[in-house]
C-alpha cells in the first residue's frame, strides 16, 4: 500500500508533535496529544480516545500491525528513520507515533461508576500530585486493584505529559480519571454519598483499623505538603499508616498503594 | 575559625568529589562516597558512617550547624559559592558536601538481628532492583516498617549513588542492609530459620491469605523479569497480589510496599 510519508525533520507535522510532546499549553490549546508505542494506542483505542493521525516507521510495523491496531479511517502517515529518531523516546517506541485527542476528565461523566445501588464504589483521589512518575505508579495501582475510579484534585499539570503516559506503562488509558478542584471533589463524593478516608496525621486512626468495605474514597496528599486543609474539613475519618522508624516519610505512591490494598483485602478482592 | 579553602573547581579535590558521585567504580576502588545535605550527613553520622571531610558553604552553614553535626577531628574545609554549585545537586544540599566511607554491607554483621529466640524479624529481600528511584522508595518503606533488616540480591549497582541516597531521603543510612547474591542469602536465611515468600506468580497463594507473624522473608524481584529461578526453588510458599486490572503490572516498589504492610498489619505493628 502507497502512504502519504514524512522524511524531513523540518516538516511542519514533526514540528507540532516535538511541541505537543513538550507542552501542557500546546495540549491544552489544540485539545491533542501524542502516544507512542503499538501497546499504548492499542489502549488507548480500546479506551475509545479518538485518534487522528498515526505515523509509523516501516521497518518496525507492518501493514498488518496497522491494520490490527487502527481502523481504515484513520490517517496514515509513512515516516523515515530520521524522523522516527526525531521523534521517539529512545526508539523505543515499537515504530508508532499518534496524535489523539484527550479526554475531559469531568466529575459528571463518573456518576454512572459511583451512584446506584450497592455499588459501594472504590476511588482513589490524589491532591495536586507532582511527579510523573509517582503519577504512573498510582495509575498502575489503581488499574491493578480495578478501583471504580481515581480523581485527580488541584491537577499541577496535564495527564498527557509523555513521562506520565510511559510511567503509567498505559494505566493511564486503563482507569476512569476525573480531574477537578478539590472543592468540586468533595462536593462530588459528598452527592454520591462517598465516604472519605483522608490521608491526614491529626485524629487519624491507624488505616487498618477502619472499615472501608461501603463506598470509599482514598484520598492522599503531596509528599511535601500534605492534604490541603479543605480535606480534613470534609473527612469522614482520617486515617494514617503507622511510622515506626527514623524518618516519617513515605513515597506517595506506595502510600497510595498500602492504602487501596487494604481496602481491597477488606473487600475480599471482590 | 579559620578553615582551608577551596575557590578554584579546577581543584584536585573538587574533581574527585565529582568522580565520586559520578562512578560506581571510582567508589568501589577507594571505598568512599559522597553525602550531600545537613540532614543526611546527620542519619549517617547516627549511623556511625566515618565521615573523612566536610566541605561546607559558609552563607548555607555557620560554625554552629558544623559542630553539631560532625565532631571536631573531622576535617572541614570552606568552599566558595563557584565550587558549591559545581558540586551539589541543585544548590539544594543545604551547604554541605561530605566525603564518608562506604560501610560493607556483609549479610553475616546481620547475624545478630535475625537470630535468636522470638525475634521473628521482618526481611525485605530484593533481587536486581535497578531504578534508584525505586530502591530509594523501597528503603522509605523499609524504614517506616521498621523492618529488621534489608537485603539485595545481585545488586546492579552500589547503594551509594547520589540518586539513591537523595531518593530514599536518607534511608539508606537508617536501615540494617545487606548485600550479596541470591545463592548466599538464601543459604542465610535458611541457616537463620527465615520463612521465605517469594512474590512469583507460579504456584503462589494470594498474599493476604498467608500467615507473616514467625520469621519472615519477603522477596520482590525485578519489574521486567521477576525473581530468579532459585527463589522459586526456595520459597516456603510464593505470594501474588491478585490483579484484577486490565494490565497486569505493579510498581515494584508499592507492590513491596504492599506485601510488607500486609506483614506489619498480621503483627498488628508490634
Amino acid at each position: 500500500m502507497q502512504y502519504k510519508e514524512i522524511t524531513s525533520v523540518q516538516n511542519q507535522l514533526v514540528k507540532q508533535i516535538l511541541v505537543l510532546k513538550d507542552k501542557s499549553r500546546e495540549r491544552k490549546k489544540t485539545g491533542l496529544f501524542i502516544i507512542e508505542g503499538q501497546r499504548e494506542l492499542m489502549l488507548a483505542t480500546k479506551a475509545n480516545y479518538k485518534i487522528k493521525t498515526v505515523l509509523f516507521y516501516p521497518d518496525l510495523v507492518s501493514d498488518d500491525d496497522l491494520n490490527s491496531l487502527i481502523s481504515s479511517e484513520i490517517e496514515r502517515i509513512q515516516i523515515s528513520r530520521d524522523v522516527f529518531e526525531k521523534l521517539a523516546y529512545r526508539s523505543s517506541t515499537e515504530g508508532i507515533i499518534a496524535i489523539a485527542e484527550m479526554k475531559q476528565h469531568r466529575l459528571e461523566d463518573l456518576i454512572p461508576i459511583v451512584s446506584g445501588p450497592k455499588k459501594n464504589p472504590l476511588i482513589l483521589v490524589a491532591e495536586a500530585p507532582e511527579k510523573p512518575g509517582n503519577i504512573g505508579a498510582i495509575l498502575r495501582t489503581a488499574d491493578a486493584a480495578n478501583v471504580a475510579a481515581v480523581i485527580i484534585a488541584n491537577p499541577k499539570g496535564d495527564l498527557y505529559n509523555p513521562n506520565i503516559i510511559r510511567s503509567s506503562v498505559g494505566c493511564v488509558f486503563t482507569n476512569q480519571i476525573g480531574v477537578g478542584n478539590t472543592d468540586e471533589i468533595i462536593a462530588f463524593l459528598k452527592a454520591h454519598e462517598v465516604s472519605i478516608y483522608s490521608a491526614i496525621l491529626q485524629e487519624a486512626v491507624d488505616y487498618h483499623k477502619q472499615d472501608y468495605t461501603q463506598s470509599t474514597a482514598i484520598v492522599v496528599g503531596t509528599e511535601a505538603t500534605g492534604l490541603s486543609d479543605a480535606w480534613r474539613l470534609a473527612s469522614t475519618q482520617n486515617i494514617k499508616i503507622p511510622m515506626q522508624g527514623e524518618i516519617d516519610s513515605m513515597n506517595v505512591s506506595v502510600a497510595a498503594g498500602i492504602l487501596i490494598f487494604e481496602v481491597k483485602r477488606q473487600r475480599n478482592f471482590k
